[in-house]
């Protein structure tokens, strides 16, 4: 399933269109493995780009405003946003320095922001943000209160315009005449894995871990062998 | 030292103001900590946010063209950009969804980016790239051809106006007196490591690990043990 009928001229793809893929299944496993976003906004006719939390549901981007009003505020009047999600899954060194590149999977999405105000859905969204970090928090703490939802803003954004970049694999410059076999040439895998959990010194009781927090995978990439694969 | 004498409309700290930063040690801290920047042009109009390698020398950063002509070019023509470095240092659950967070460091850096035409200048803004993702790999690996340097487009962007914005420690909530304290509340530490380096299965010659890709530490994080800490 792809991700619209057609490309933009944002979501064409350009330079390296090898790497990119308009697949919709493509474009939510990469969402949905991101803990954060970086948001990009027109501030005063330049760009500024936040990390901010996110959550999805089904083609609907969720972003809340407790994170940084003033750019969720912006971006709530802007004409559009732009929200990239990346995932740095290793460093590729090849035999000359120009060659060298990264494996990683990105999404940019872009659009114009709705701010939501239906009660239902501004829960719904927040929900997702909350769970898109860790799934079983939500019903773990107390929920906003009508105080809490005063304070805070929700954005939507959809994702029908969008693009998907992925590189993996070995570095490309193998056949290259010029490439001196005496350099060593592979891959360096990065990850993003999960500590142990440390509860707040300042409790006043001792509270035993969750079991959705207990059961964490030991890295968020274990869902997704193919890009941490080491090659035989 | 701070950033620069005053701050302007982009770096004053706005909400969670004490969370902000104008110091330069920490502005360098967090810049080369990162793999990867966030870049933020406007494109037709719109923010558009492109994952990419950097690299600083003293105070300024280079950015190069072999990842995406596209946004580089745009970037060298346009009159501003915004260059994000993020690491994601912990995910702060609260005892009420309201009051989560997370544990990051960011830096944020504002400009116009200058095209280095200089060739002494270019080798230098390609090596510091090369050197901040791996140190060692610009001794080990080809210099660029002439025929690369043709192909490749380097940029440079001061760090006059820049800002850095840092979150550690436990959940906020703790003396909230609506806070529940049979929540459990704590951080749960992210970190980005370097998996084992896989060499390329299309090399011709058994070439051996060079040392400074033995050497790397275990975790990005060894030298600021301070955003991992657990606290007893």
């Amino acid at each position: 399933m792809t991700i619209s009928d057609a490309p933009t001229d944002r979501t064409r793809l350009g330079r390296h269109h090898e790497r990119g893929t308009h697949d919709r299944d493509e474009l939510y496993a990469v969402l949905d493995a991101g803990s954060i976003c970086h948001l990009g906004i027109v501030m005063n006719g330049g760009p500024a780009v936040f990390p901010t939390a996110f959550g999805r549901i089904d083609d609907t981007l969720y972003l809340h405003g407790s994170v940084a009003a003033h750019n969720l505020t912006t971006a709530g009047q802007a004409p559009d946003v732009c929200v990239t999600v990346t995932h740095l899954d290793g460093l590729v060194l090849a035999r000359s320095v120009f060659s060298h590149s990264m494996n990683y999977r990105s999404a940019m999405v872009f659009g114009t922001p709705r701010t939501v105000t239906d009660p239902d859905e501004v829960l719904a969204g927040l929900r997702a943000v909350v769970e898109q970090t860790v799934p079983g928090q939500w019903d773990a703490a107390r929920r906003p209160t009508r105080k809490d939802l005063a304070a805070t803003t929700v954005l939507a954004l959809g994702l029908d315009e969008a693009s998907v970049k992925i590189r993996r694999g070995p570095p490309g410059d193998a056949d290259d005449p010029d490439a001196d076999p005496s350099v060593w040439a592979g891959v360096l895998p990065v990850r993003q894995v999960w500590g142990e959990p440390w509860a707040d010194p300042a409790r006043t009781a001792a509270v035993p871990l969750p079991g959705h927090l207990a059961r964490l995978p030991g890295t968020r990439l274990d869902d997704d062998p193919e890009t941490t694969r080491i090659p035989t």
